[in-house]
């Protein structure tokens, strides 16, 4: 119990302490610890206590604190609950508790490679079927290996950044001739975004097994993306431009250690079974190190939560992502940042993009203020949500991710 | 001309100063500029001649430089150029040339976002009649826009390294389910890739007209592709664990400043046309900013020379490709490198992949010591080596990209 006036379900109790970089007016951005409706400023406190390693906390980015590694992170969260539930510690850590409504966020990672998987079964399925009718929805590979593919890094931004409408090239199935303007088919994709820690020897995968060394946390994450765009370029090296123009994360990573009364098995895997690189292995919680996240998520579109995509569904687990995504020798470094792909559930209204609400565009979806819509207009507003079971009937929230959508720059030029 | 001995025909000479980074016995990597087989030590003729952006030169990549952007590069290789060519500066200059023998050369850039583009014609329509032999081997976007995709910028390693053959998922149409185990079908891709430096804003492309103020220089870039398990992963979100488990470039990054003299039209940019924001504009040289590059390179297995594929023959032009990546609002950042994508000449023993030498493995090439290949064995070298011609009848030398496959470290785990 901290002795912070919290009431127990409050999202952002001493179960959670999830880390961000934030800044206060004239100072510069440095890591953070959020519990409460407070930050806690990690370097000034573990300066004050005489911990060696509050240099990392000193930094604009995680990145020093994630290149650590896993027994670190432990030791920091050990430390941190110490200070935050000993009433001895709360004359030394109140002075460096900051209220939240007086900071700012920044990127709380410099992202090192992004990847980007494609890891829900009812989202790949209903993209086969709007992209590709004339085929059967799932390829071949679907089930036997995570998809996924590289995105651009430098354009991965803190939520509440705008988001400009991309320009770019176009091409309906009914016209003869690409066209080049603002895409007209913006939209999101309601991921999962993990971040990675630690380091890894060029040619020596990451297995399953010990994926918890490098899954260091979580944060929501929204690949917008340019559906026009993309489905004119994407054959055959894969989705560009309709998704490098920004990808947006919520400030606050929290941790695989706080999501540990989550876990939840992936009963699916059966048929067929993954082959051996991807099968993990029984832990003693039974959940197995391939676990699935029972995380609730909602996402809300001008004021309206028009989805409700239950990550419990997605077919692939982080762990299974992160072997996959190096077993053929592929380092990871400190900062790399892996999306879930889109979440979506089975039925209609826990889709995770408006290409799949919309049915393409054909299907408006309905906002409480009276409007429809089947993409992004320009002023709109997309706020994701969500939380986690913590333990002993805590909640664990992962905050919001928002962005506001802002006209073309570009016309034809 | 230089004050040091050099031939007029050295493809180091004093037009083309190419930048690396370097480290000598138990000193650390700092920035270097090769001339004939010495290479200078910048930061510390810099600081002698007292500039005070010598520290951006002292560091262990080129990236604090490449954020200076062009007029800092303009006026840096000005005061080169007056450094080697004015014999009143031969004695200041002298103490900091370091012989080429007795240095080691690192990664030359911290590599921000990679991406590899596709922009030979050659190359595309063959890996097209070769991997969808039932469709059009061009699809239907490729005259229309320069097609890439994002790739692993923390596998891209320096020339010299060693490259561990990769292991993987891998299924022949033949066979009813996936396997796993080290690639069987190991190949190269002879590329040149393109290093970017300052930075731009979200939301603003870089222009065909601004590509000059980006495109800092050129090095050689093996993209190494595991054939069997790209195949097999690609449809549909693009190359993923085929190509991320090393990309390997160059040590000296050749400035576009020294590649002037090999600019050349692409005289079949018309059927059709480019839309406006590819087309370029005519410049007082003729050659428009959407420039080629006549540049001769060969690829060397083993010892035998078994292509030349020409540069020149290359559809897109550089300054294309960085004006269609950035048309969305992508930003660029210092450290951004791109591939051209393999290059492959009209002729057999123009095509730089094994994969077209061998038409997909069913015509062995033969080599020099007796033995036949298709694909990599454990044990091979590959040297890529590459000139361009220079002002005044000189040669520009790309210096080479060498690597040699060991063994995969992974059977089925």
């Amino acid at each position: 119990m901290t002795w912070l006036d919290l009431p127990a379900d409050h999202p952002f109790g001493i179960t959670n302490l999830p880390y961000g970089v934030f800044s206060t007016a004239g100072s510069s951005p440095r890591v953070g610890v959020r519990i409460g409706d407070l930050v806690l400023d990690l370097a000034a406190a573990a300066e004050q206590a005489g911990m060696e390693s509050y240099a990392v906390w000193a930094q604009g980015s995680l990145n020093p604190f994630l290149a650590l590694g896993r027994p670190a992170w432990t030791s920091a969260r050990e430390w941190l609950v110490e200070q935050l539930t000993n009433p001895a510690q709360r004359d030394a850590v109140e002075p460096h508790l900051v209220p939240l409504a007086d900071v700012t966020m920044h990127l709380p990672v410099e992202v090192a490679d992004y990847v980007d998987f494609y890891a829900s079964e009812h989202h790949a399925t209903n993209v086969g079927r709007l992209f590709r009718p004339d085929s059967e929805p799932l390829t071949p590979n679907w089930k036997h290996l995570p998809i996924g593919y590289h995105g651009r890094s430098g354009t991965v931004v803190v939520s509440g950044t705008d988001i400009v409408r991309p320009s770019g090239q176009r091409k309906a199935p009914t016209e003869s001739e690409p066209s080049f303007g603002p895409s007209v088919r913006l939209d999101i994709e309601a991921e999962l975004g993990f971040v990675v820690g630690g380091s890894s020897e060029l040619g020596s995968p990451v297995s399953v097994a010990d994926s918890d060394e490098h899954l260091f946390g979580v944060v929501l994450l929204n690949d917008w993306s340019a559906r026009d765009l993309q489905a004119w370029e994407y054959v055959p090296l894969g989705p560009f431009l309709g998704k490098s123009f920004a990808t947006s994360i919520s400030p606050w990573v929290v941790t695989t250690d706080a999501l540990r009364a989550a876990r939840v098995p992936l009963p699916w895997q059966t048929d067929p079974a993954p082959l051996p690189y991807l099968a993990g292995e029984a832990t003693d919680d039974g959940a197995g190190t391939a676990y699935g996240l029972d995380i609730t998520y909602e996402v809300d579109w001008n004021g309206t939560v028009v989805s409700r995509p239950p990550y419990a569904s997605m077919y692939w687990s982080p762990a299974q992502m992160l072997a996959h995504m190096t077993v053929n020798g592929a380092t990871v470094r400190p900062g790399d940042l892996f999306g879930s792909g889109t979440i979506s559930g089975p039925e209609k209204d826990q889709r995770g993009s408006f290409l799949e609400l919309s049915w393409g565009g054909k299907e408006p979806v309905a906002l409480d203020d009276g409007s429809e819509r089947t993409f992004l207009e320009d002023g709109d507003t997309v706020v994701l949500r969500a939380t986690a079971p913590g333990p002993d009937g805590t909640v664990i929230g992962l905050g919001e991710c928002t962005g506001t959508i802002r006209p073309a720059r570009t016309q034809t030029p």
